[in-house]
């Protein structure tokens, strides 16, 4: 079967200002590649009826089927319509339906309907209307010398609402490719290059339908296996091989296999199946853990609370810090980290917890402790640890990798 | 003056699936609006090196200036810099400084160097690099038959790193006409509509050289008021007047006038020029507003530390909160939000503190307090109170706004 090239075309100026971020395009390329259609090209281009019939002109070329968003206001810099019939070189036809819908919508906000309102029911006479539930502006689907185009909305939940109920359906209908199967891997606390060195012989090794790609973010990194073929459990099976090797290279630094992981996710499921509860003492962290941690819906069931003690005097007073080792070996150091998370374990009466104590930047760093210095503390009732990292000179990055580093060494403890 | 062109091509598969949003193009987009610079079009396409160049090639055909971001890495994924060097047929040549901070980098994490690293080093021999200080993979820029072509990093805050400190100041040394000047209104606690309709009178006055945008974000909305015209000093001189009106109209709901406004760096300066301390109690907040406070550089100077009570008998314990209370009342009311907040103070030894009790969801609402009930409560030496919030039903927006609410309840405290 014939590869169908799919691009989405954006129209709006508060896109290009960069006012609005262009979440319709991920969106919608999400959803097509959900049903194994691909996206080709994303475009961005202003409401100018002149550029958006070149902009048809020339994807028309390449592209099988063209998606556009934005434009079909009653405003005056509404002109994606106007582009459409000029394009076409067509004329209006009102649509009786859109008409007594948009009626309905006027009489029930007591308002009294404009001629211009009106003419949001006219439509290209060689267009099919795609009804709008949820809004005024209808849209618009053409089939023009074998390109489809599609015409919608740039609201975000009248485009979903017409993509769902008309457009994926029928996508999905005409165009039955090649199933499309994504089989993502988590692997935390390991560089995106360290990681891709160690996989250099697996990822030689894939078939050619199967493809490898990094998405690192702070503190961990996806590794999204895409395998393209006819039967999906069979991509599936081939996909859950190429798992098993991965893991047995990366071990426990394997954080888990699926969509959506987050380290305090699958920290938080492990809690619950031990039954365990766990608290923080949190110095240059100063609560991001817990924020991390209380983001996960029902953490309240493991999650006891934390101890902020961004001041010393809070370190010592309330987490039994020792005074003579805050003056011999300083705030920033793994005997403190150490009794910062016994004193939290012992205080919130919690069977693990994890400390942090650091210099975040951008100013306080010293020879021996340079910014990004931090001592990231461990406690439960059989042992207690901390380990020293050295991140770089961005505050907020320093914060965050040292709170997921936090999650990390904990993670590892209860699998162990 | 030529009208300057300018287009991004956002590279990266991530992008085209959906999985990522697309925030870079609209961040640069929105920087070079600022100094007066149009993006015309916001391309994205694959990590393909023939796609790409064929792009660029096209892309050259319009546009006088192409900023790229993505694919510069080390992985086999990445071929952005192998496509500009088939592009311009040009080879590389290894950057020794940009080695030597790759080597300094690995020496600082105790890892060993590969051959793969180092050739992040290798450069185009036509382009002027661009040097990452924050990551690795340096950008590039490149000038060819009159078009500028930057090569930049898709890790948004390596390309935004580079944006500020090399690329925007060559454009603008370039090519700005006219002056542009921007000047930002920061309203906090009120929707963007309402705003809207009382400034309604200020805005069909403004001249037509000064326009207005409302850049909203969780909690507070920039009023972004941009002058265009000959002298810098009118334009400022202008902009002051209308904010002196903006001013009466809002009162103490602005919370500053600047560039990077935010109420967690106002409620610091505040609380330093007092020579004030502050402590929290955060429960639904689970450490978010310790995080905002803390993500200041130097707010160790006024924030103690916070309390995470995340469990009600770390709240009846710690924070010394009536059981009696707790079992009439429940945890979610302005009783226990009130002695929250006085107990903390107490604990830490603050001269003010903020708590917060609610149900953030997605579950846990009840017909008195449905999801999104917050309580937050302030405490100082002369008075204690609490105020009570309904949100929407999204856990990490409610945990948002309630912190930002409480930053902002403690401001506005602070300069009665």
């Amino acid at each position: 079967m014939k590869n169908i090239k799919i691009e989405i075309l954006t129209i709006g100026e508060e896109l290009l200002i960069g006012q609005t971020i262009n979440t319709n395009a991920a969106w919608i390329s999400e959803k097509l590649n959900e049903i194994g259609l691909k996206t080709y090209r994303h475009t961005t281009i202003t409401d100018d009826k002149e550029i958006i019939k070149n902009t048809l002109q020339e994807i028309a070329q390449r592209a099988d089927i063209i998606l556009t968003t934005g434009g079909l206001g009653a405003t005056n810099d509404d002109v994606t319509k106007k582009a459409f019939c000029e394009y076409f070189n067509v004329g209006l036809i009102r649509n009786e339906n859109v008409l007594a819908h948009i009626k309905e919508i006027y009489l029930r906000r007591n308002r009294t309907i404009t001629p211009t309102m009106e003419s949001q029911a006219d439509l290209p006479t060689n267009s099919t209307c795609i009804f709008n539930s949820v809004g005024i502006a209808p849209g618009m689907w053409f089939e023009e010398k074998g390109v489809i185009y599609v015409c919608m909305p740039g609201v975000p939940y009248e485009m979903k609402e017409m993509m769902h109920s008309f457009v994926l359906p029928e996508l999905k209908k005409r165009f039955t490719q090649q199933s499309i199967y994504h089989h993502r891997i988590w692997i935390a606390s390991l560089g995106e290059s360290y990681i891709a060195e160690k996989l250099e012989k697996v990822e030689k090794e894939l078939p050619k339908h199967i493809q490898l790609a990094y998405l690192p973010q702070i503190g961990i990194v996806q590794l999204r296996f895409t395998a393209i073929g006819d039967q999906q459990d069979n991509l599936k099976k081939q996909c859950v091989e190429i798992q098993e090797e991965v893991c047995s290279i990366f071990g426990d630094a394997v954080v888990g296999i699926g969509d959506n992981i987050t380290l305090q996710g699958v920290l938080g499921d492990l809690l619950r199946d031990k039954n365990l509860t766990l608290s923080t003492a949190e110095s240059c962290t100063g609560g991001y853990i817990a924020h991390l941690i209380t983001s996960v819906p029902g953490s309240s069931v493991y999650f006891k609370g934390s101890v902020v003690s961004y001041n010393t005097e809070v370190k010592i007073e309330h987490l039994n810090i020792s005074t003579q080792d805050v003056a011999t070996t300083g705030v920033v150091s793994e005997k403190v980290a150490i009794q910062m998370a016994e004193g939290v374990r012992n205080l919130l009466k919690t069977d693990i917890a994890i400390s942090t104590t650091g210099i975040a930047g951008p100013e306080g760093g010293t020879v021996e402790n340079p910014i990004g210095t931090v001592w990231i503390g461990y406690a439960d009732k059989e042992k207690s640890f901390a380990k020293r990292f050295v991140f770089e000179k961005d505050r907020l990055r320093n914060i965050q990798r040292a709170a997921l580093m936090g999650l990390d060494i904990a993670r590892k403890c209860l699998l162990s």
